[in-house]
């Protein structure tokens, strides 16, 4: 942190704001300048708090130097994590493409696009039991009897089950059967649901919340790392922006900083981000291409029959033209060469 | 629902969204112009999901005419809500003004506050004993304790308490002890929460999520009512922009919609909008100015001790030269002249 | 400028920066930290570019300590800054209105809307001769015609006009009729017109990029006042956001921002915020309760024949209904107590 | 245009809006619903402008349904359109790759820089003679002795040179020296300048403006076309959003859309997105597997003394790379396979 004083702060108001770093059990440098004087704060263990100092008189500006978050970051741990779902891995060199319906809908309907995904390439199958959705009026998920059914797809094609837990309550339902438990973008600061998440010995897929910044994502993180469970897979969704052309604006340079500050994987999900299924494969490629670790893609065999989110799912030959593409597209640049890892 | 057919779309393909229409119960009513064909739908219960018909072939666009939310709407009830917390009343004429410290620190401070704003002429103690922080290292509230501190508040003073539930467990606590439970930005969208805050007694302060557009809003609003609580107050408090000036964009044009569009009372909320203490008063003022039925305002009288969010603290003074302020600005335009009423 | 290092910067790195801040003729205070080293850049001359010190290995991030502006900042002149056109004062305690049509039509209705607004207390007349327009097929405005027609209004009104100048040559013809050069939005880094107008010896109206950050907007003054120009008044007049329930989203902390930042003054244009009627009188009257020392509104007597912008455009009736409001809001925190006057 | 009138629009209101309608030479199709009627708007030619509506009793509100361009439509001209410069192909299959440095320097500089990329497979070079900047205290240029520096790379390397014209009088200039000339973002809405763009023989890369949705961006376009200039290449650079990881947010399913709704070539410049160099190689890759046209990338020799814009320049072993890597992710879906050519 650096407490940058105003041109006319007094001698005392400075020394009041030293008082108060030293009090806090750290060490305070003042750097006096031509204009105006700034005060280093020194062996503060973690972030502090600016609007702590913007509370003291004369004080202009209060400026983080080092990131708040510690046990997500690659500085803690410099070796990328791979988490492990059965015999599929995630991260650190290890791609996996994840795919299926929005929500699942029926066995007949579940099976049918689980066996599709799979012959095309995909690893692990997604299919939401309990959705969230905007309007109290809009289909909710089949719930428990939907997590039956992906249970029941699980032991017919061996794929692990990716679904989402909307709350804490009904996380240990969804624990039970998921291979992998979502958390989604509107919960991404539901504390409840992370220290949950924190407890539970199933990975977690977290979503980046709609207007989070990659320095609050990372802490959802660090929220659930701190309750134990390190087993956690970011996901890049999209976030709100003025542009409405798709539904989110898919933030790809995102992938680059997460890999750069944080070990835990990180892969894309373009359905969500695009709203419209003739985004999805460019958008899946670009994401490749750009050093995720993996893709969340919605398929659906009969789109325009889909309870929800129909016009983003692909058909089932389309994914199958994704997975041909973006198989030469992952080897054009793996092992990324050292150049490129330059940094901290 | 407009949907809008591509310019090369086929007989058969136009036929389909018909019949789809159709199907729905509703009437397809096509509109051929001179490019293209565009088919209204009439008689639908509610509103349709755009996704479903974009996932059709042949159609470029799906445009909603109308709004997804019926219990909040004006057109479904034209009179404004009062809402009643003991003997204050909010919305629809009534103003009220709420203020306290972002969190309930001690029994001590939390009277000593409270004396403060009530003497000014706060009506609603608010204070946090549950806090939603981004970092699990932060101070994360009292707790239980806290509101039993904010009911010995009001047992002192009188005035009622506003305070925060994280989630529908913690919601049966807080329920118990407080007279407004507020639902966070953070939360706008959690719907176990919005459900359980739909089966309470108690009014519900519900704020804006930090993206979330107006119809998201009150579609969060609407699963309230849709569970049985009509007492919703909304709250303003900044949206998330590229502006970095205050910690949060101020949207006074949300207030002008949310009273066009909904019976609900709505308040601003400039404290955490702004995030620093120089631009609450002015920002303050605005509110009023703009119509908004209430403000809730931060205040602690020795804010560079504050556990939190001590820089955007107004000093108990400042508080008082608010509230002499807004009593006037309020009272320039009430009630608000016919010719400004204009609009559905 | 604070360059903060990565924590396994080598010492030849860190020598390397500390060497190239010297050889700018600056003082550099390396600060080393428990975990990295922090090098303070000190005596430097205005701001320094940031990009500079990213490039060099072993840098994290370069964090800008000062503003990079100076002529219009506070800091160098403590004074508000009041403009005059003709009679009339804008700034430092001085509000004034400025009110007129979108676009000048015709002689008759540019007179016609003139004496009412004169009437109800406009200071000023605008109206637009040459339209920024997003399309080529629009209404572009009367060009040379329209600013003869402002000069008629102006002889029989002995109203001032402001009028805007697209580019730095019709800027020359612009100058010669109009009161207040505008600056519109689109142009606000329109950098030969900013040191056109920095030669001009009329006020310019310098109006916020639609996305333009603070700093951005004050250093686009900075052009101006840099060419000899020091009459400048600023205007706010809605970002762009997520939001779409108005054209644009109004920020009035700019208002707070900028006054605190800035000596220059600056007023508030609701009708190009708004985009919508209903929205101009609240907010409006917010701009003025901000802070404001002045607003800019459309005001048209047939707006449903206007040629551009008439959904904005309010009646007389309720201009003069918005003035009557104005003037207590004003009144109700003026002068501004001094408690509020704090800060830098 | 739909004009969607208020549930309590009175038979009056409507036949005002269904007369104001005709009285614009077009048909006017009232539809009337369950709750309220809407008006479709049949025969026009181009878009309507909706604030015409807006601004009548009863409207409630006026939703395009067509786009507003017409020249730069795919609608308008299905098939992609090929700029040729020199030699070198942009747009319909045909990929280029432009570098150089951001800003001309000096002969050596430019000579040497240009010598490495077209090493590397670069077709065109790029460089600043004349440099909008935030700052007027910033390095703005060599000017007319920049252009004569580019002159003098494309005579010794072939390789042909854009460079950037900042208003229409320096466009006069430029266009003699330049192969390409570039309308940077700030200028994207200078109308003067397009214009004059209109009116020019040689190509013209129009960059997206900072925060310009799709559609003022294709109008722009527009701009140029109407004015007899087809020859124009669209540059995604990022939009301003609330993150800030990045110098922009680059907006890949731009390239999407623009090639869904327009035949002109689209590229990209991940230089100025990133802002920072470690995220212009993977962003390169994930730019070029959308399916831009083509990449317009910074390259300095020494990007530590690079007079503006050295942090996101590559070094040229890093362009190198990149050169060797987009090659192989482009061969990997080209030619697209027809099913993802679907739509409108």
């Amino acid at each position: 942190m650096l407490v940058v004083m105003s041109r006319h702060a007094t001698r005392e108001e400075i020394d009041a704001v030293v008082a108060a770093i030293q009090g806090k059990g750290c060490t305070a440098r003042p750097i006096p300048g031509g204009e105006r004087t700034a005060i280093g704060i020194l062996n503060n263990k973690g972030a502090m708090d600016a609007s702590y100092f913007l509370a003291f008189p004369g004080v202009k500006d209060a400026i983080p130097v080092t990131r708040p978050y510690k046990l997500v970051s690659r500085e803690f741990q410099p070796k990328g994590t791979i988490v492990k779902v059965g015999d599929v891995a995630i991260g650190n060199g290890h791609f996996c493409l994840i795919a299926g319906p929005c929500a699942v809908e029926s066995e007949e309907q579940a099976l049918t696009i689980a066996r599709k995904v799979q012959k095309a390439g995909a690893k692990l199958f997604r299919g939401g039991a309990f959705k969230p959705r905007t309007s109290p009026y809009s289909f909710q998920g089949l719930g428990e009897k939907g997590l039956r059914i992906l249970a029941r797809v699980r032991e017919d094609t061996g794929l692990p089950v990716v679904t989402e837990a909307l709350d804490h309550e009904i996380f240990d339902l969804v624990e039970e059967y998921a291979d992998v438990v979502q958390i989604g973008a509107r919960n991404m600061q539901n504390y409840s649901l992370l220290r949950r998440a924190g407890r539970s010995h199933k990975p977690i897929l977290l979503k980046r919340g709609l207007s989070a910044t990659i320095e609050e994502w990372l802490m959802a993180a660090e929220y659930i790392l701190e309750g134990g469970n390190t087993q956690v897979i970011l996901c890049e969704r999209g976030v709100r922006t003025f542009a409405h052309h798709s539904r989110n604006t898919l933030d790809l340079s995102a992938v680059c900083v997460v890999s750069k500050e944080s070990h835990l994987p990180v892969i894309v999900d373009p359905s969500h981000a695009a709203g419209r299924r003739d985004q999805v494969i460019p958008l899946s490629r670009a994401a490749v291409a750009v050093g995720a670790h993996g893709l969340m893609v919605e398929v659906h065999h009969a789109p325009e029959e889909a309870l929800s989110d129909g016009a983003q799912s692909l058909y089932p030959e389309q994914f199958e033209l994704l997975c041909s593409q973006i198989q030469t597209i992952y080897n054009a640049f793996q092992p990324a060469h050292p150049v490129e890892r330059a940094g901290d």
